[in-house]
């Protein structure tokens, strides 16, 4: 069957088919929007190259107006594009995770998976089933109370159905894109549509192991929950409080002022689950005091958990590495956390992980304090920190901006560009390599040898 | 005798010792600096506590003059407390590293040992006594030569071999204070000073254990140097390249736009080998542009070599993290450099030091951005990357400043005095510290789990 044999292709190369599938499907996204029944207006081809590595990424960066510049057409293309997104990502990273290649036996791959899911590996078909299944009925919930918000709104039924199910889709997706004009901005006083797209962006972040391993545990009543499952959940709660303390703390009298306190706080929680990884603003970030612009970075850098639609290192990485500081400093000499020891490989996964992803900030903010050194913004007090947090906005699949994302010149574009396929794509490859070449056995051993560190 | 009581008290506790000693030869020296003797005009007590913790602290990072606003004997108190500092420093991280501590027996101390000095621990007392006679004759012989370049430029007997002594000292020991008055902006076309200031920084910055293992490969002819010479000494020199040609590359036509093709590449070299971590400048850093400043940052963060009297994270932990992800991404599952396998424990070492390391940066920089909201430099266009650059900077007791030291108000000079305390005193209990918790063993082993990273 062709199933099969496509399965089997993905299989073998997971990294290969990652980037391939990503890339076309961005290119005929592009191609798609430069398209004259896309635009309104006209619209070159790098705009329409940057919407569509924006929309397939999930990152939700915008050159030009989303609301304003494409026709209804062109916003399905997006919603499209948004959506295979989503499902691509969270697909292939718990496939990855799951070790499922052809060559390997059930066995094998067993002891080799990382183990989300103890005891237990489904059939890759029901798998694939219940991540579609899953999607799809949170999204519909969504869209379902989207609705009546923007009908309560009094904005028409057509408009308010197919604005709830692009906000819905965008939500979940953790993508960012708004057909409205100001995106969030527009409802930043609605309880209800706040809340209803924080949810969404929440059943899309958490990961579907989580939400996996929850209803196998409700189903079969075990009393065991796995490592991965604590960390995630102790580590994506942590860091909601602390963002939500934070924006509290810095601008509930700053960009917050105008707002009631039951409303500083909701506007607090939703910028705090925002930030990793869905990119909604109620509030211009650029209104936003330095010192949660410092927090925006932290959480966009942390970004969302394993195996969901969001981007960034992910909550476990930082989790694993802060468990082996912790443990470090407790003198174990490997991570512990739950009273479960974490092994080395793993540490050495999470080390090669973050390196890379900060080396990779580094290069794309100093290629883009390159490109961009005449623009308006880049002048202004904020350059420094202005074109930090778009590059890591962009590598995360983050998509907020200070601003600077408008007044990109060409290089800027084809830069953030770059960047949104390496935090994306790059970001998969790297993981499904490393989660391949740990496993090979190497059949020498190096004598050790120690060094003087610090 | 006093000698061997005092000595096994300070093996016993050696973080605290190192706290203790470091806090009151900074308030003594505080409060010298104080007394009316040694400053010209009045000075507050801020400022002497932050010009003694700076001198002690060997960061070199200035509130007033140095050369105009202390007396004679002022500078001679300086140059005591730098000389202090820097041998403190050299001679703590040594010991600690060889982990002498009384209640362990010789047997035990050389397994337990960061095996820098392969197959050989010598004698404490001799060991010290290396340790001076190398600090003092390398300083001997820069200040002759400096002697005579001074007494070239026509400054004087007695003047030149003032200048010279201090000088050798601050560059030795990685100080960076100058009692000229722009610092060696004075001598930026003057190639026999530059030469000799960056060769008294290499020797002192290199690490004490490089100079002994090459002593002893040349006196007993061994054909065979350990993994932390040859990982220290490649990690150097790739460091020290790399900043050459990247101030070249950025700045050859910018801040260096005034000198010729040869100057050029010795002032490049010379500010390549002064970031890592003695903090002189011949060129205003506030007239690099924005990229070599990134540049500076990087080579700050990764700081000079262990066992040395500079600071920063140290080139073999950035080693031995690099060779932690170049060996994940090669298949091995342990960190591999030149045949040889690093022990898991001192990878573990290693994230620690860097997480928090990373982690006090983001905090004082953040408390900077508290304490100054209001002076002019904030305000203007370099306010966040001139906030961290003068954090990264203090923490890594380097001494560089794009100009932000000078107007810091109260609150700010506290935040700077404790980000040099914590950068110097801080860290070297950290290292100490987990040298001591990573030996305990432990009675029980936690069962392994996966989790999903990334
Ligand atoms: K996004
Ligand atoms: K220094």
């Amino acid at each position: 069957m062709e199933w099969k044999r496509i399965n089997r292709k993905l299989e073998r190369h997971p990294a290969r088919a990652v980037i391939y599938s990503f890339a076309l499907a961005d290119i005929i996204g592009a191609i798609l929007l430069w398209c004259p029944f896309s635009h309104v207006k006209t619209l070159s081809f790098i705009d329409a190259l940057f919407t569509s590595t924006s929309a397939i990424c999930v990152t939700g960066l915008t050159v030009v107006n989303t609301a304003q510049d494409f026709t209804h057409l062109g916003q399905f293309i997006i919603l499209v594009l948004m959506q295979l997104g989503g499902l691509g990502v969270m697909t292939f990273s718990v496939f990855i995770a799951l070790g499922f290649k052809d060559s390997l036996s059930f066995s094998s791959r067993l002891s080799l998976q990382e183990s989300f899911l103890p005891h237990f590996t489904p059939e890759p078909r029901k798998l694939l089933f219940t991540i579609f299944a899953y999607t799809f009925i949170s999204e519909a919930l969504i869209a379902l109370g989207l609705f009546l918000c923007f009908l309560g709104h009094g904005l028409g039924i057509k408009v308010s159905l197919a604005q709830a199910i692009f906000h819905a889709v965008s939500a979940f997706c953790n993508a960012g894109f708004s057909t409205f004009n100001d995106g969030m901005i527009d409802f930043q006083k609605s309880y209800a549509v706040l809340a209803l797209i924080a949810l969404a962006i929440l059943l899309g972040n958490t990961g579907f192991p989580i939400v996996y391993e929850l209803l196998s545990f409700f189903k079969e009543k075990r009393h065991k929950l796995s490592l991965h499952f604590k960390l995630t959940v102790y580590t994506h709660v942590a860091l909601i409080i602390f963002g939500t303390v934070a924006f509290l703390w810095f601008d509930s009298a700053g960009a917050m002022a105008g707002l009631s306190w039951p409303l500083k706080v909701v506007t607090a929680v939703f910028h705090s689950v925002s930030a990793r990884t869905a990119g909604f603003n109620s509030i211009d970030i650029a209104h936003f005091s330095e010192h949660s612009i410092y927090v925006f970075l932290i959480l966009m850098v942390i970004g969302a958990c394993p195996g969901s639609t969001g981007g960034g290192i992910k909550t476990t990485t930082f989790a694993v590495l802060s468990c082996t500081v912790w443990s470090r400093l407790r003198g174990f000499p490997q991570a512990v956390a739950f009273k479960r020891s974490i092994p080395v490989d793993q540490v050495g996964k999470a080390v090669t992980l973050v390196f890379i992803y900060l080396l990779a900030i580094m290069l794309f903010h100093f290629f883009l304090t390159f490109t961009e050194p005449n623009i308006p913004f880049y002048k202004s007090q904020h350059e420094f920190l202005g074109a930090l947090f778009e590059v890591v906005s962009a590598l995360g699949t983050v998509g907020l901006s200070t601003g600077v994302t408008s007044n990109l010149n060409l290089w800027g574009k084809i830069c953030i560009i770059l960047t949104m396929f390496v935090g994306r794509v790059g970001l998969l490859s790297l993981i499904s390599f490393l989660s391949e070449v740990g496993h090979e056995p190497r059949p020498y051993r190096y004598p050790k040898e120690r060094v003087m560190v610090g």
